[in-house]
């Protein structure tokens, strides 16, 4: 892209292997902080990839992974996580050597297993994963502030070079994120508690709302109220992207739902046999685990805007 | 209150027993639309009537709940639903004759065994539930717009004079709700799946990722991503409340957690086998709930401000 002042540009060639939400925000905002010179982009249907170009979010598209990734300084992998190993494979004969990969998949130990096998040694592997995201799919949905004060984790495999760490670290903090260095297998527990089990809670409530018979479904959604709405939005994201999470982060997700299914039959126990302060000290337990929340500023996404007052939890 | 055009007045003396997020909500509302001459209060603390005379929201004050009803037109019951029975005991001997008693609680079938035995064949007893609310509580946190475009739900029980119902509608109308009459056995069994099993589970969930060891919870805190962090949310509701919500509506929270449990088991097993059609096909199922939801309006509550992009669910 012309006239983005040069000092700036930290990779003039990008390439992105998949441009729906998540890609299409990175390339926003790359764009509009001068990161970049040019975009290519490669997907594996012809009309979203040509719908990225009308939109101005990439330069050029290429119907192979290997033409769209040549000669690019970085490649940013944003598939759904399944398809990481198919389009690793088919982008390796075309990398430049002395590239950076990266990608920006929410589980991190298979995306390494997926990628790294494909990859020459003359190029460097950076995963990350952006905390930040909505649920909504597809190029139309990205916007360029989805990144800001969001936190990217990256995970480098042992043996990364620091200089393409930094690269990438450069690059998510000038789109506006704060950057931390993880080791894969723990970014994944802890997703599984932050992110990946509150989905896996919100799709069932929502599915055994769903198979009540149709009278009393059609008396949920009419009488939806505050909780249940709310899990219906995040059940309401992307069923490929999250199939391929629950797959792919099976152990820590396992582990996870086990602990808490523990908990809910203990206040299911408590609940049955009449046990208020069981119920009033739990209850009170959790405030302070929001408060901390507020505290961190992360209490809103980049997707909801927060309540005109601002929040306070006593 | 002086000022407010006389034709309107649906009730001249109102009384509010309890005077926190909803009965400060109500007392506004009404206010606001001229429905009501002079607001009564009694709560169980001084200071906190005393605060809710000061913002304005009631005329006078009392310590005693029969001195507090004297004379009022109107009862309305806003404390907490274990609270209810020993109000209705306390006020009875105040109410005149041709009042009519409401009260905004939760659930519906305990108000009604609860609060009945205590009320003079003289008076009418309306229960209503309005399907409004944040997670905040007390008088500050109440206001006149919560109830525009919600469901207030009434479960008058069998002999409740028509004539009664009629006002207490006319009454959540004019505070720009939408009012149904339902029986309070199917209240409670509807509200068990939209409201009292989703704050079940976000209480759980938050009490989960309490037990962690401390650096694994702070962590939790730090990168509490969108789903974790909706759920901390409603699990920041009032303690109170919501001990007395499960504790009344013990069946109907067992027997909704007991589907929710099945469903979840079948998950966690389609996770174990890796059975990727099972969650894909849930998954895309739970998105028409969330488009139904959306499609009537109610995809955001009073509390939450909705994204400044329309939503869309494909
Ligand atoms: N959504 C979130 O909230 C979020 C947050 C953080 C991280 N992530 C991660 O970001 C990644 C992308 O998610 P997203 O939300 O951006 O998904 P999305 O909006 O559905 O976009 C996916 C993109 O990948 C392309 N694609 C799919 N299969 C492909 C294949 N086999 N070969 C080439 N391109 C392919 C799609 O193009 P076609 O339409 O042409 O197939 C589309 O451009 C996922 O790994 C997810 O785990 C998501
Ligand atoms: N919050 C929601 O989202 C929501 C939505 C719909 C319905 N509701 C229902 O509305 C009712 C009130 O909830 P809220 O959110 O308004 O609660 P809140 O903000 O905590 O207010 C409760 C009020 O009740 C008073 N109170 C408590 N115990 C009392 C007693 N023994 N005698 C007299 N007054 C007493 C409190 O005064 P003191 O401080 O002096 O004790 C306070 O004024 C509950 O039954 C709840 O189920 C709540």
């Amino acid at each position: 892209m012309t006239g983005t002042p040069a000092s700036s540009v930290l990779f003039p060639r990008v390439a992105f292997i998949g441009i729906g939400l998540i890609g299409s925000s990175l390339a926003r905002a790359m764009r509009q902080h001068g990161l970049v010179g040019t975009i290519a982009c490669h997907t594996s249907s012809d009309g979203s990839m040509e719908h990225a170009k009308e939109l101005g979010v990439v330069d050029e598209v290429y119907r192979s992974a290997a033409e769209a990734v040549r000669g690019a300084d970085l490649v940013v992998l944003a598939v759904p996580i399944g398809a990481n190993a198919a389009c690793a494979e088919a982008m390796a004969s075309g990398l430049k050597p002395g590239a950076i990969v990266t990608d920006v998949g929410s589980v991190k130990q298979s995306v390494i297993r997926d990628v790294s096998p494909f990859l020459p040694d003359s190029v460097a592997f950076v995963p990350g994963h952006p905390l930040a995201g909505t649920e909504h799919s597809g190029p139309d949905a990205g916007f360029a502030e989805l990144f800001i004060s969001r936190w990217c984790i990256l995970t480098p495999p042992p043996g990364t070079p620091e200089a393409a760490v930094a690269r990438v670290r450069a690059l998510w903090e000038a789109v506006g994120s704060k950057v931390d260095v993880m080791e894969p297998g723990h970014h994944d527990r802890v997703l599984a508690i932050t992110s990946h089990l509150p989905h896996l809670i919100a799709y069932t409530i929502v599915g055994t709302a769903d198979d009540l018979a149709s009278d009393a479904k059609q008396e949920v959604i009419k009488y939806s109220a505050s909780g249940f709405r709310d899990f219906t939005r995040i059940a309401a994201s992307d069923p490929t992207m999250w199939r391929d999470i629950f797959l792919n982060n099976r152990e820590a997700v396992l582990e996870i739902v086990q602990r808490f299914t523990e908990d809910l039959t203990a206040l299911q126990r408590a609940i049955r046999w009449g046990e208020g302060e069981v119920l009033f000290d739990l209850f009170t337990r959790t405030r302070a685990i929001r408060r901390g929340i507020i505290d961190q500023g992360q209490a809103y996404g980049s997707g909801i805007a927060p309540p005109p007052v601002p929040e306070k939890v006593e």
